[in-house]
């Protein structure tokens, strides 16, 4: 299901003389380990990160310090975010490029582009080796196409808290077409251009237009901020993890909070679980410092309203008319 | 609801001049830090953990040094278990026993007792306070009573993984009374010293003689290792928690596996969550090595098969008939 560049990671144990090796995947490339694994335990001894790995915000640091481990494989994005990778540290990362084809999903979805165009071509890091063949692909059908470039590696490449390939390109083009598993990528790009966006989906074989669903979304989203409005007692959060880690963002919002006459509590994880927050029972909202994608993609899960960053003066200064969907996402 | 003992921790805290304190609880206490944040924020600056804290064996130190914290305030456990702090750091433990009379429940259930004595008179840390009057009261009714003293700090104190209290006065006694909330602690001792064993729950306002539970849930345990047999591919599991930490047992039990011609896979994670788990869909069965409760109490959560460190002998040697209930938890 995915190339997970095996002879590559070989390579780089030996060149390093790797002795040890935690591995860190995303849940959904969990699975997909097991060859890799065996692979691997023929020359080094084997280690599996058992948490989530979100992004390259996510790197599995603080296991491999405590596990006396000096070489991370990190599956499943492009390289650090926002992070700093300690000198006695040396993680590779590998991309995992889905071996699934895009174009075949294109070509039984053809009708569905209409007449966008031109096409910014853009895609989550497991197709982006894809983006070439159907840049061609629909040129030979007579669109025109353009791969935008960001801040990150690969051309077109988007992820959930950068679609500067996105931004790069929205003058130039009609639409966007977003390769993706799912909607979360293609929400990202929507958020920040406004512009109309297609979710090319390999293993749904589908192209599906958000804006519907992100519709819905904004809105139950202005319900919870708007309920928001009412909380007189707020969680700010802070995640641990390495490139989430936004401690002085967190204390400058609960001093906001606090100055407007209500109650800020600072909470402090590495893993934000809706499950675990419950227990607070005080609180009435959330104010997300982490993973922006918490405040908006994930908001069912908190049952309270979770507000992101640069939302909360809004509702201190109750200004909610003013507010614009790109608000919700503090980085992006 | 519980006595966060406010005045002793103001007094620790400005008898070591902290500025800063990260406060943790147990999921079930959290609801009630309201009042004592507040009061503490009058001196100090306040972070509070969203992390689960469950025992002395899961100290945020890790969020601590993060955040740059010297002090931490650890509720609902009476101090360290298996772990060293570090010099650097101070944690000052708040037992938080529960406001909450334990006599009122016994009076209503004194049938439940029937001629069992001398009762052995055991308690979780939030009801230890309570155990001398409940003595006086159970002999003042002509029960023989005896409260025994093990590892912990307080006389008839047990916790999830030392019941050394009921141990030391097991042969003394015709039954214990176990004061604490839910099953989890009678089951301790149920499981060490094979005796019959009464809880008696204050906020249920109930007594109820726990084997038939019991039993139950050793069938369950037996049908999984059973199911275990036919594993091939063990993950097992390490917890980065530092009074859980077992890496060298981990990589013994690994070996042990392998020899035995199966596959191990060494899993470190700090919170070991079942959801995450489930991602590794070529793990057929894991391996214990954090808390001992993990694979007893909360096994249903992992939907496949996982035993203690010391069960895997027996899966391995295909002799589970030798099997005894004791031999579940790896640590107790």
């Amino acid at each position: 299901m995915y190339d997970l560049s095996i002879q590559r990671v070989k390579k780089w144990l030996s060149d390093n003389k790797a002795k040890k090796v935690l591995i860190q995947a995303p849940d959904g490339i969990k699975a997909y380990l097991e060859n890799f694994i065996e692979s691997l335990e023929k020359e080094v001894e084997v280690f599996i990160s058992g948490s989530r790995a979100w992004g390259g915000c996510d790197i599995a640091l603080k296991e491999a310090k405590q596990l006396g481990i000096k070489h991370i494989i990190h599956i499943g994005h492009h390289g650090p975010v926002r992070v700093k990778i300690p000198e006695n540290v040396q993680v590779f990362f590998v991309p995992a490029f889905a071996k699934i084809s895009v174009e075949n999903a294109l070509e039984n979805n053809l009708n569905k582009l209409g007449d966008c165009s031109p096409i910014g071509l853009l895609a989550s890091l497991q197709h982006v080796n894809q983006l070439k063949s159907v840049k061609k692909k629909l040129e030979n059908l007579g669109y025109s196409v353009v791969i935008g470039h960001g801040n990150l590696p690969f051309d077109g490449q988007i992820i959930g808290c950068d679609v500067s390939a996105a931004v790069n390109i929205a003058r130039k083009v009609s639409c966007f077409l977003v390769i993706a598993g799912g909607i979360f990528h293609g929400f990202g790009v929507y958020i920040r251009t406004g512009k109309k966006t297609l979710i090319l989906d390999p293993y749904r074989k589908k192209i599906v237009d958000i804006q519907k669903t992100m519709e819905k979304f904004y809105a139950k989203h202005l319900y919870n901020l708007a309920k928001a409005l009412e909380a007189k007692k707020f969680g700010v959060l802070v995640s641990t993890k390495p490139g989430q880690y936004s401690i002085n963002l967190a204390r400058k919002i609960a001093q906001k909070i606090k100055k407007h006459g209500k109650k800020a509590y600072i909470i402090v994880t590495d893993e934000i679980e809706p499950e675990t927050l419950q227990n607070f029972t005080f609180i009435d909202a959330y104010v997300n410092t982490a993973c922006p994608r918490l405040n908006f993609d994930n908001e069912d899960n908190f049952k309270k309203p979770i507000i992101g960053a640069k939302e909360i003066d809004y509702v201190l200064e109750n200004r909610l008319a003013d507010h614009k969907i790109i608000d919700t996402l503090h980085i992006l």
